[in-house]
This record gives C-alpha cells, structure tokens and sequence, in this order.
C-alpha cells in the first residue's frame, strides 16, 4: 500500500461532521484515513463510501476483528462491499479466523493487515507474549501487511524481524500515547497518528509539524 | 442474568428482515438474542432497539470488542446508548481493555461479559493458552459473567473452576459447531444456540427439540 507522506489518519471521532471537518484540514497532506467501530457503530458503515468520495482517499477499516470464522467472513464481506481497502484483522484468534478475512480480502482485491501487538499497557499480559508466534503465523500465511505498535521500539523491530524487510508494518501510538515518528520509520513504513491530530486546535499545523519532523 | 430456557438465540444474519422472522418463530421460548457485528454492520446499530422493542427480550451484543481501552470505551457506550443488555468483550486484549467496558457497563447499569475461549479450531494455538489465566483476570476484577466454549468440555469445566459455581456462564458452539445442550449445561448456566435454529426449515421445531433435550 502506497501512503502519502508516511502517515496515516486515525479519525476516531463519532460523527461524519467531526471527521469531514479534520479530514478537510489535513487532506493536502494524506491519502490515507484509518477508520474504526466508534464512527461506523455511529454513523453506519456508509461513513466509509462518505470519507472515500469526498476525500478520494484509500480507507483502512480498523475493525480488530476478532471472532470465529465465519463471523470473520460476513465481518470482512460487509466491510470490503462497503468500500473499505483494507482491513485490520486479530491474529490472537487463530488462523482459520484470519485465513477468513483473507480470502474475503481476495474476493473483492482488497488487503488485511495482520494485527500483531497492541500499544496500550495491558496488552503486555496476554497479547506480547504471542506476538512474535502471531508474526511468524502471518509469514506462514504468505500475509505482507502487519500493525505493529510506535510505543515498544524493540517489539516493534523484533516484529520486523520477522516479517522481514519487504513486509509493510503500520504502527498506531505515535503522539499522544508516546510514539516518536521518526523512530517509528525506522522500522515501520507508515505512522497511524490520531489524537495528535483531531485533537489539536489546529490539524493541519499539527500534521505539518510531523511531516516537518519526519526525515526521509 | 435470568434467561428463559437456558437458551440464548444467536441472530447471526444479516438483515433485519430475516432476524425478524427468525426471532418471531421462537418468541414464546426465548428471552434473550445474541446480536454480532454481521446484522449491527449491515442494518446499523439501531437493530439493537428493533429486535429489543419487537420482542420485549434482552440483547447481548456479541462485539468481542478488542480494542485499547479509549476506543472500548467509545464502543462501549455506544453500544449501550443503542439499548444492549449486555456486551461481550475479549479477554485478551488484557485488563485495561477489560475495564473501560466494565467502566462503561456501571455507567449504565448495563453487564459485560468476558470471552474466556474460543470454539473455533484456530482458538487453540493462542487463546486457549491465555484462557485459564484471562478467566483468573476477570476473578480478580470483580467480574460475574462468562463466555467459554460448549465444543471443549474440559475446558469449559475448567473454566467454571475458576471462575466459581456463583458466575455466570454462557457456551457457544451448541449445535451446528458440536456442542451438546446437555453436557454444556453441566458447566454453563445457559447455551447459545445459533444455526441449529436459523437455518432450520422449521426454527420452533428446532428449539422446542432442544428444549426437550435439556434435562433441567
């Protein structure tokens, strides 16, 4: 997936209005917006179709989908037919459930992006632990996208290890949970940076100010 | 949570037209619908108040939210604002996560209910793993309510161990994925049954069968 100055737009916001409005400030600067359940669960799964007319931008539906596989299918079905271009997917539930939305992704030539590490603290307990299985299950799988976590830099290049130097990691955290972009980019291709931006009196001098930070 | 029966229905479809049909066929044995993400995606989040108002029963929305515990939160919330009874959350995603469900589930004097395990093969590789200490995790949150897997059930009697004989247990996999209603019921305090009903020729039929097999 080609994206736009490395960089890609969490709008975790829960009405179209609110993320019409961030989205418009930085759209110069992006061609690619992270959505997740919070604005679908709010305003319909049409807020995908919405975001993509209006901002011709590539969408990343951010459903952590997590479920058996054929709930997996009809989840993915329903997000690829409503526009979506590609899908974040949990690795924790197995293969059969991510081998679900693959071969849903295939159908409608879309992608998925294999979840491997969360950023939050608890995920340390239960979903670290796995990580480094959940990556090399996804290599086994012939995936090439992954999400990878800006807050654990050594997590971050261990996961990078293994999925190997051609693979394509985006990493949420950056910003306000304590992601640095430029260390960031020297293991992932692209930053998922939200609140730093929506939250900000002004986004786009906010996503400037990354873009300024961030040495090519 | 009192549920007729023991049985829970699972609406896994897709429109409200055909989970209308489903649940009518049934109204006078059950009390409580399960509601995923495929008729929430496809229908929108009001199916919850739909299904609520036209059967006067309890929904469980069955999200498996597992997310960091700001967007749990949010998809928490909304879920209850849409009128769910119940949610299911992941384990997993560890106790962070947990709580910003838990959190918003006091806030609105609703309940959550903690996904333990899976019944879908792929479960084995990590969650299963995860599963025993995940039920201890909730133990030690104060929580009462459980999700653990009718298709395993040494797992799920080990599951009920540690979370004692006064929480509340309730088993997928009934049916169609191989769990039996009896045996489930030793351990679990109601079933979810899905397929085995929706897809009958004669869903009524189906249930009134189950409920004959359950030996109360």
């Amino acid at each position: 997936m080609e994206i736009k100055n490395r960089i890609i737009l969490a709008l975790d916001l829960q009405t179209i209005e609110e993320a019409m409005k961030v989205a418009g400030c930085v759209r110069e600067h992006i061609d690619t917006i992270k959505i997740g359940y919070p604005l679908v669960l709010a305003e319909g799964l049409k807020s995908i179709s919405i975001v993509k007319e209006e901002f011709d931008c590539k969408v990343i539906a951010d459903f952590k989908v997590a479920d058996i596989p054929e709930t997996n299918t009809k989840i993915a079905d329903l997000t690829f037919k409503a526009g979506a271009d590609a899908l974040i997917v949990h690795g924790f539930v197995g293969e059969d459930s991510v081998k679900a939305c693959v071969d849903s992704s295939q159908k409608f030539d879309r992608e998925i992006f294999l979840l491997t590490e969360m950023s939050h603290p608890g995920a340390s307990r239960f979903l670290q632990i796995a990580a480094e299985e959940i990556a090399s299950m996804g290599v086994d799988m012939g995936l090439k996208n992954y999400v990878a976590p800006s807050t654990k830099l050594n997590r971050l290049n261990k996961i990078r290890s293994i999925v190997g130097e051609d693979s394509f990691i985006i990493s949420p955290g950056v910003g306000v949970q304590g992601g640095d972009p430029n260390q960031t980019l020297k293991f992932a291709n692209a930053i998922i940076v939200g609140r730093s931006i929506y939250s900000s009196d002004n986004p786009e001098k906010a996503i400037k100010s990354i873009i300024n930070d961030i040495k090519f």
